[in-house]
């Protein structure tokens, strides 16, 4: 059974204050709960007694079983599901000098979880193992942004940190940003590895950040010239830019 | 002033039903409004006496000078802002013979009104015209697809029909689809036309219609074989389509 108290703790979560204290985070859903089991310490696993026999063997602290009524209780979900569960936060170490041999993302104050969590899903599926957020940038462990990676949080790092400060450290490794004006993405030489830089839903890359880009890149509507939505939403952006550079391996 | 009565007919059409009989939909937010403004019929625009200065010309049947504070009470989003709107739905009649010379895009029951809109922003920026979708398909007049959107729902055109019977009436016209396997999209000859069809959320592309698909396609992970995501998310894999498609022409 979950008790009130269980709810309350759980619930809280939903905050960042709440979880930058208890470096725990929550994870909701019976794919994305089965997916971060065996990549995450789990202090609390709620589920239905049904879908608890479908888990292969995994740890966890505690257990509790519950109806789908009460786990709904402790749910940020509109569509009750048979798992949730509090997992430990993990903690990354950026290993600076391995950014020069492979091809990284870099994200600039990207406020919409959503956007964040797609981005690590996009980023997991291209093989990209660092994803380098400003530290203005939405918290990976927002329960929206947990479910948005659909799992691939388990296997991509995500880091916060002064941007400029760790292009200081990189120095020569290239920096590539889209923008509405540029090279076009489709035509010019993309090397293996690098930072692919991506700004702000609304204002795009900061100024601070544009002066360090090596190369301006742009991904052309079709046909060009054309009246057009002015951008791309920025996880389609990344997609696409991943898609290039990774076409060319 | 916005009345109470106005209020409740705006919070009203957040429902289907209520926008299905009245053939009015809500668009909100200072940029969708402005730019939805020249594209579709204005039944009643609500906005702040500042943010009305900055409009060019345009034409609707009721304007309402509002406050920010009571734009909120009428509105779906958090972030208060200075402009919403009541349009008239558009209807389009799907000129079949068209299919045959253009890229279109058709969608088997996506569910998520963000993806939606996601996908009407990406086809306006690919210069795709038409998106046919499946009568299971989100509706696209859904609060949360305007706003995903970003204004495009004005210069693509959405329909809502059996795919089944709309792809007997085409024979001959190539049938794309994306699937988790098939030929690599990256090497694969991909003709200027054609329809590219993308899956539902969860369950991918329904048996009846995989049957009828021409030609499967496959967007490789990286590096190929590597443990990853399972899938990329739909309106993410759908930009990922029409670039490959667009980058040849």
């Amino acid at each position: 059974m979950l008790s009130k108290n269980k709810i309350k703790q759980i619930l809280s979560l939903a905050r960042k204050k709440e979880r930058d204290e208890t470096l725990l985070f929550v994870a909701e859903g019976n794919k994305t709960v089965t997916d971060l089991l065996p990549l995450f310490r789990c202090q609390t696993l709620v589920v239905t007694e049904k879908f608890r026999e479908t888990l292969p063997g995994f740890q966890a602290e505690e257990i509790i079983i519950a109806t789908k009524e009460e786990i709904k209780k402790a749910s940020q979900l509109n569509t009750p599901q048979s798992a949730l569960a509090v997992f430990y936060q993990q903690e990354y170490t950026l290993d600076v000098t391995s950014l020069k041999d492979k091809l990284s993302i870099m994200l600039d104050t990207i406020q919409d979880p959503g956007n964040l969590g797609t981005i690590i899903r996009i980023a997991d599926w291209f093989g990209i193992e660092e994803v380098i957020c400003s530290s203005e940038t939405v918290d990976v462990y927002n329960p929206k942004t947990i479910q948005a990676t659909m799992g691939a949080v388990g296997r991509v790092r995500v880091h916060y940190c002064d941007l400029c400060n760790l292009l200081d450290e990189i120095p020569g490794v290239p920096l590539f940003g889209t923008f509405l004006q540029g090279k076009n993405i489709f035509c010019d030489y993309l090397p293996p590895n690098g930072i692919l830089l991506m700004g702000n839903e609304g204002n795009g890359i900061s100024p601070q950040l544009e002066s360090r880009v090596t190369e301006k890149l742009f991904i052309p509507n079709f046909p060009i010239g054309r009246k057009t939505s002015e951008s791309l939403n920025v996880a389609v952006a990344t997609a696409i830019a991943c898609s290039e550079f990774r076409r060319r391996v």
